[in-house]
């Protein structure tokens, strides 16, 4: 057979629109924090693939920092809210879930949780309706003609504006309380038999007693909690929209809904055609360490290092908390790199290094990693996934409790109340991750099934996004379930009509037999009398 | 940018397993018919890729030919059932099917349909048993150590065997009546709302009625009908394994379910982690047709041409019904190529020519198509989708109404009843996909949707052969409900503990309030007294 050679640069343009022609322009309404890293990764493949894309920024934002965002348009729009009212929002959110909900029921979440959800409920409405009656913005949004709206289900608008532009919606999301948005909007089923609802703790294969509060969970976010005040909502997207709609009604027209999970980190549930999970998506190659931070790595030798961080939201933690830590950290052989804003810990030992920052994802790529102190957060998991490196979970709010429930479930994980733990509880769960071996087994099996999918979750997302925008839509994935009322979809009416069937059926044999009981007591009678 | 070069060659190998020193061995336990030609092009892609291929092949198959099955192993072995009642009985099938079984209802497929299926069971447990019991072929297949056992979910054995040789199991299937094995083997969702039960003959998006029957459908299968004869496979089964279970039991171990179906011929339905739908696998490039049959092609000129193919399945048909079909094809300008095997029609037009065989896929492929006119088998379908051909549908048996249902729902494809028909109805129906351009932009679209997909069917369902080889199974995208009984899957009993809950404090809460409305009242007595 004879060689016939490619160039190498035909192969990596084989993924750019130019090729096809198919290059088009996306608008991004875009949630902060963690929300807003998963999109930007998506974003910029859009942007490295020959797609324009514009971000919608609040003039109030803290993450959708623009200058780091390179070839992303943003458009830049005021608002009310200030960015200190942002601010001050999430570190109290931050701080009353972490230490005011009870992570033991869901129940314990109302009215805490409630409260604070009804204070983003309006924030974000807030900020929605300096979008939306932003003429000049509308007009400029409408002028450019987009192909696509992305948002996130969490931060409500990105419906809203992608039905004025009538431009096809995708969703990104991680969840939302109770899954309620991805079941009554997405039409995602949840059975509470085998999938924990989120924020319950629960996770694996559930007891008579789990199975139960899960039931109840499931009925407080269904009937008791919601997300996003819905009186508010769908009376503003009435207003807006110039008919009577709902929120949910809107929400449910989203072409595609991309789940940052997949069966790694969680245990398989069901889903639908127009539902991808692509958790990990912003995932990539660890890269080369400052040279400080190597020799510091290095120096550990055999023993290897440890990282220690709780994230980007939480910044301070009590005098008394960091020391109960620092001490036990100076127990282990292993060094130990710890992201920490406050004052230094006098039990600091000298195998730990304090960090404002530290770059998480080659630290946990680089070989001599050998455990994981997280608060559990999504992203954080995934790139210990990733790389395999056992954890030890300290979860804080969130849906860090169910991460690092899962992570327990799928003996990847240790876990460790915030609250209550004390230095041996740390130091016991550190020596289990690092020396029994089955927590790193069991995590490189999870690292495994990471790589191992059909395609990676990125060109997944991608691709999907891309199909909205070359076929204006995704109906065909779309189940016939969205034109069903709630109980037309539970078929209630066709039992019912079933029931009644029955009945009718029962009572009329029922009339029947008395008659000819009636009959014949009546001959006998007269044939005595007679 | 410096150029770099990778040979073409390279690009090649890069599906083949020697690349990642994965190569495994496959043992497949096929079925008849249809099946036999999908599950073959997946075994012939397996060949490919360089893994071993052995296929138990029984002594009286019809359909495995082993002289056109290049590069599959197969392992003979002798059954007690002849080729010819396997001849007679399939024959039997699709003549009772087609002539005696009324479509309007699934109830009429009592208790014709159940006979067959009890037949067919009956003969499935035979060959089983001449294959399980032969000793010499289970130490062979034992010694041979497989990596994986290919099956059909409808030619029960397959999984029997995989338990007996401790290999991972993965089914390839288009349906069973009423989806009950993949309901209570597979785990998957049909919510009789929105998801048509296979066989109801419904499609789309169902009125009140239609739910209504289709939830009798659901009943009925579920209750009434059984694909196999459970008892006595039960009892086969717990015989063989030396333990009490079940054929749904052994059937819910399939690692993966491979699915010939997709969102192009369906309508969307929930589907689960471990389930993939890879419907049309077997379409192909079209190849250039015989010199004499290009010519009568082109002979059409701008008219182009039609073909009639009933599929492999039926052989004769009346006369009368042959001369009203004869009748009408001569009626249109289009060429004809008519796979027909009895006597030449009377009314045979100049246009129209006889075949007893005919290239389908590559006529459908050729761009004087315009209308195709068949059965309706999800094969032929899918080779119309995948070459965007307008459809006149005549259902005979099996899922076929189901199928030219979908069509007819989609806008691509007119039906017409075989047993009604006159010459005017097959005019109009063709006339109308001919001549109507919604039919063609319709197919088209399904062709569309068929072709964009993140990656081709055939190569998913690799991926997941190759997937439970490399791992030995695929258990974490099993869903929990597998460990679950039925009343726990739904819940029932932390339902009724609920109620329970309720009722008793109900209970507790009147008897409060009488006692002390008893209480009050015989103060009030008391005092009056007094």
């Amino acid at each position: 057979m004879a060689m016939k050679w490619i160039p190498a640069v035909l192969l990596l343009q084989m993924s750019c629109c130019f090729r096809s022609g198919n290059c088009g322009k996306v608008l991004a309404w875009p949630m902060e924090c963690r929300h807003w890293m998963n999109l930007k990764i998506i974003l910029g493949e859009l942007v490295e693939r020959g797609h324009e894309v514009t971000v919608l920024r609040p003039s109030a934002s803290i993450f959708l920092d623009t200058s780091k965002s390179s070839g992303l348009k943003f458009e830049v729009f005021p608002t009310s809210v200030s960015k200190e009212d942002l601010e001050l929002f999430f570190t109290n959110v931050v701080n009353v879930w972490t230490h005011k909900v009870s992570r033991d029921t869901c129940l314990a979440y109302s009215p805490i949780l409630q409260n604070l959800f009804t204070e983003y409920s309006d924030i974000c409405q807030s900020i929605c309706k300096d979008a939306v009656l932003n003429k000049k913005l509308m007009t400029k949004l409408q002028e450019s003609k987009f192909d696509v709206v992305l948002s996130d289900a969490l931060a409500p608008c990105g419906e809203l504006i992608a039905e004025l532009l009538s431009t096809p919606l995708v969703y990104s999301l991680r969840f939302t309380p109770g899954y309620t948005i991805e079941k009554y909007s997405g039409g995602l089923p949840h059975p509470p038999s085998y999938v924990p609802m989120i924020l319950s703790t629960l996770s694996g294969q559930m007891t008579f007693m789990e199975r139960l509060h899960n039931m109840i969970c499931m009925l407080y976010f269904d009937f008791c909690f919601q997300t996003f005040n819905k009186k508010k909502w769908d009376q503003f997207y009435s207003e807006i929209l110039g008919r009577r709609t709902t929120i949910a009604e809107i929400m449910s027209k989203a072409e595609m809904w991309l789940i940052q999970s997949y069966w790694d980190l969680e245990f398989p549930r069901p889903t639908l055609p127009n539902v991808d999970f692509v958790g990990g998506l912003h995932c990539r190659p660890a890269k080369p360490l400052t040279k400080e931070m190597e020799e510091f790595v290095q120096s550990s030798g055999e023993d290897g290092i440890v990282i220690f961080s709780l994230g980007s939201m939480v910044r301070n933690m009590t005098e008394e908390k960091a020391n109960i830590i620092a001490s036990a950290l100076a127990q282990i052989p292993q060094k130990v790199l710890w992201r920490f804003e406050g004052k230094k810990p006098d039990s600091l030992g000298p195998n730990t290094r304090l960090y404002k920052w530290i770059p998480q994802n080659d630290l946990l790529g680089h070989p001599k990693m050998k455990a994981f102190i997280t608060h559990g957060g999504t992203n954080s998991l995934y790139e210990a996934i990733h790389y395999g490196i056992p954890v030890v979970g300290i979860p804080l709010f969130g849906e860090q409790h169910d991460n690092i429930a899962n992570m327990v479930a799928k003996g990847a994980a240790v876990e460790l109340n915030f609250q209550t733990m004390t230095r041996s509880d740390l130091l016991n769960a550190l020596e289990a991750v690092i020396y029994d071996p089955s927590y790193k087994e069991n995590v490189m099996w999870l690292s495994t099934i990471h790589h191992d999918q059909p395609m990676k979750p990125l060109d997944r997302a991608v691709f999907w996004i891309e199909f909205v925008m070359r076929h204006k839509g995704a109906k065909h994935l779309r189940p016939l379930a969205y034109n069903l009322t709630w109980y037309q979809y539970h078929s209630l009416d066709v039992i019912a009509f079933l029931l009644f069937c029955v009945a009718s059926l029962a009572f009329l044999a029922i009339k029947c037999c008395l008659f000819i009981y009636q009959h014949f007591v009546k001959m006998e009678k007269k044939k005595k009398n007679e």
